[in-house]
Formats: C-alpha cells, structure tokens, sequence
C-alpha cells in the first residue's frame, strides 16, 4: 500500500510551488486517460454529444446561477491588468520584489470554471426546445478549479472532472442518473477499488449553507461513490447529482412539451481515482494486477 | 474555402457569451487531437519525458521571470473571495443583479498559465544539476491564456499550446530548434497547409516593448510559421522560440559543467491550426482530402 507522499517522491505528481497544484507524469496521465477511456466507454449506450469547453466561464453564467451563494469561498474570478505604461512599470517593479500589485487588477468578465458541466446548460439553452427524450453530453474531460488549498494530493484546487449531463423529462433524467449510479460502482470494482455508495451533501457555505446541505441529502438530490483506504475517511471519487430545474430554469431550457426541463450530471474524478489506484495497488503501475491494467489499457471499446 | 462564421454556425465552435471563449465539438477535437498526435510522433527522436501541467500557475513565478514587464496586458490572475457570511450575502446580492462585486475578492497565489512551457522550468531546475546533453521536456497539449478578447475565433483567450521544451548547453539547445523548424513546416505542409517561415517578435506591451521586439528580431529569437490564408495576413500557427538564459537564470538551472543552462521552446497554436485546415480543405471533414485524412488519424505512431 503506497502512501500519497510516496506517490509525489515517486515523480507521479510534480509539486510546482503552490499547495493543491501539481503537474503530471506520463505514468499518471496514463493511469488517468484509461480511466477517462473508461467512462467513455460506459457511455456508449446513452450515445452521448460530446462537448469540450475551456476551464473558463462567463462571470455572468455564475452570476445567474447563483453559484455565489452556495460556493462563495470556492469561485476563482479572474482579473487583468488595466492601465498605461507607468502602471504597468509600477506593478512590474512591485511584483519584481514580491510585494503587492493587486490594486492594479480588475475583475474580467471570465471565472474559472468551477465544474465540467456549468458550461453546457447554456450551449443546450442556446439550440432552442429539447426533441422527446431531451438530450445526452458528454462533457469530457475537463480541469475544474476550487479554491482549497490543501497538502493532500486528494484535494487539489485543479483537477480532471470526466462528466455526463442529462437534460430532458424529470424521470428520464432520474433514471439516467440512477443507472449511472450502478455503471459507476460497477467501474470501480472492476479497478480493484473498495467502494462504497451513499447519499450525500455539497459543502455549502456557512450557516445557511448547512441547511441547503440537509435539505439536500432529505432530498437525495446528491449520490457519491466514496473510496475505503487505510488511514483515511472515506473519499469521493464520483458524484452523481440532480438538479431538478435549477440550471434549466435558470437558461430556460423547455421539453418537448414545453415544460422546464430537469438535468441531472455526473462525474468522476480523475485525480482521485488515480491516487486511489496508487494507494491500492502501489505505486509501481507496472505491478498493477493484471485485470486492472487490462481493463485500463488493453480493452479496446 | 469555408469562412470562420461558417464553422462557427456549422458547431464546430460553440459560442459561450464571452469573447474569444468556445466550445468545440467533437469533430473540432478529433481534428485537434490529430494534430497532437502528429507532433508526438515527430518528437520521438527527441525522447522527451512527458510532464502534464494544470492551466495555473503559482504567482510568485510570474514574477521571477518578468513576464509583467514584457506582457502586463496578457496575463490573467486569479483572485477569490475574502470575508465571513455578510460579506458573502452582500456579494451574492450584487452578483446577483449582474452588479459590481470586485471588492470582496483578493487576490490569490495563482496566476492563470500563460505559455505551457512555464511550469516546465521550476520542475526541471528542482532536480538539480543536468546532465551531459541537457533534457528534452513534452509539456503535452495545455491549455493556456492570453487576455485579448476578440471576435476572431483564430485569436481565442483560451486555447491548447502543443509545447515542446529544450534545456541544457547552448550549441545542443539551438540545433534542437533549428531541426524543429524544419519538422514544423514539414508536418504543416503535408497537412495541405500554404504556410511561410520568417524571424518574428512577440507582442511586447508598450514604448519599451518596441524596442524588445527589435533586438529580438534581430537576434533572431523567435522564428514563426505562419499560415496564408485568404481574407488575412498571414498568421502564426507554430513558434520556435530561443530564450538563451532567460529561464534558467531565473531557476539557476545549470549544465553538467555549472554554466547556467539554455532554454529554447516550441508551440504549436492546435485550435488556429484546426481554424486553418477547415478553412483550407472546408467545414466538412469528411471531404477533406484523403492524404490530410490519411495524415491526421490512420498513421500509427
């Protein structure tokens, strides 16, 4: 069993100055584009559109979908340099030091993109009504940021999300979320991962933020797939949340019938399930059990 | 000859509200992944070690390498939010409303990546001395940011470098581009591409910048392919840059005899090269011809 400081010693993750970010190896990205090729797979039946979007979003979109609110301490805004030539020396001559130059910044119309699935609701919004059945994306994988920095590799603030997201009728997204549920933990198994499966709450912000969550978890609007390791609380590797018609509302995406439409996303997180590997199976890949590394490399879809 | 608002209306790119900011389809990545791929093969010889980054950066190495004198109005930082909860309810308030909320966030340690190549050099002056010959780094396909919003989806704020990185003694650095520029326009022509070769500058910010990009024209630093299309003048798709110490003076790092080592880089712009080939051979794929087809996806490496 590998320990995560192991795992950085090993050169899998390269630390780059600053808690919670890291660059990659070959064997990592290895590791995790099988697992991304994974889920690809998984999702053939529902013959999803697949969507990339940059890890940058309108500010507005966040604005609208009152991600503020719940997520206040984890949204990353971006700012840019306003001014002429003796701004710019002047904020160059303090960063040159390490001191101060934020008051020559101004907020952009761009975040950071705080999960995969945020920028497909107003892409579908875009196209007009949803035919029966509404639709399946296939959002990719995709870095995300949250802002927590932290020492352990498990929380990174930028990490892989592999996400799906389902717009249509309420039971359609219901059971699309349902089945994925039972894909996800079936995947996890397969990978030798100790798994279990559970209700659970995002984490909202401050003491108004408590009671979303438990109003969340009543309504079992949020599954995780967690993972058992030795030496910690168990950790989510996957999320399969459903939103009834927050996003839609907030784009007016309508069914066939005109109805506001439901949506429903999952994803998986790469890193994690990465990591995961590593502490299970140790951290010479090469060693891995043989029908974990078939079903990583050597499947072909 | 398929225009830009042609492949965007085709979904090739998927407007997202803000400038320079899409979406892309799959048939958009199955093109740019081709193209990836393509400079992989052409990087064998070179036997780089892969090394993935995320799209931010600490900022404090922003700072070292006078990246804010050279191009202030390029770089993007990000801030996050400071308070308890009524500063977060007077923040979602405004937000809200689509107002002003810039005050309740700080800026952070992070800065969004501006070349892919950056994290590259604190990761390799980390390990210490190189050795004889120096190394060749793969930084993969990254994602990077320029703040210049534009409506021209060949100047995107957001877009994938495909970085290749040299280090090590000057005479071994500078035979590793010039050998690179041949590879490029190689690999451009044979994708059906009318491209040019010539010394460039970067856009450096400002009265000094002008008197930068001179003296690094006339050093010839920075050679760039550029593509010619009709409509425009003709455009940078791939950049072959020599740094000369700029880097590793900043990291001390040095070679296997104590000097401080050279660097030199070089990017392929993937998303202004997918724009060209659908403007060259026309938004339906499937039509292209059957060489540049051949090329991008049935050549195993």
């Amino acid at each position: 069993m590998a320990g995560l400081a192991e795992i950085v010693e090993a050169g899998l993750l390269i630390p780059t100055g600053t808690r919670g970010v890291y660059g990659r190896s070959a064997a990592f990205e290895d590791v995790r584009r099988g697992v991304a090729r994974l889920v690809s797979t998984l999702a053939e039946p529902d013959r999803p559109e697949r969507m990339s979007f940059p890890p940058v979003l309108a500010r507005r979109q966040l604005e609208s979908i009152g991600y503020l609110k719940s997520f206040p301490h984890l949204a990353g805004t971006i700012f840019s340099f306003e001014g002429g030539e003796p701004e710019a020396a002047e904020q160059e001559s303090r960063a040159g030091r390490h001191e101060e130059w934020s008051e020559f910044q101004r907020m952009t119309d761009l975040v950071l993109v705080p999960a995969a699935c945020y920028p497909v609701y107003p892409a579908v919004a875009a196209r007009g009504q949803l035919s029966t059945g509404g639709v399946a994306i296939d959002a990719g994988s995709a870095y995300v940021f949250r802002r927590e920095p932290d020492d352990d590799p498990m929380r990174m603030q930028m990490f892989h999300q592999r996400e799906l997201v389902r717009i249509g009728e309420p039971e359609t997204v219901v059971a699309w979320r349902n089945e994925w549920r039972d894909r996800g933990i079936a995947l996890l198994h397969s990978l030798g991962l100790d798994v279990e499966y559970g209700v659970a709450s995002d984490p909202f912000f401050g003491r108004g933020g408590r009671m979303l969550a438990a109003e969340q978890r009543e309504r079992e609007l949020k599954f995780e797939i967690a993972v058992r390791l030795p030496g910690r609380a168990p950790t989510a590797i996957a999320s399969f949340n459903y939103h009834e018609d927050h996003f839609s509302s907030a784009f007016d995406i309508r069914t066939a019938s005109g109805d506001t439409a439901h949506s429903a996303c999952l994803g998986f997180g790469e890193e994690r399930i990465v990591l995961s590997l590593l502490q299970a199976h140790g951290i010479e890949i090469e060693r891995w059990p043989a029908a974990v590394r078939h079903r990583l490399w050597e499947e072909t879809p």
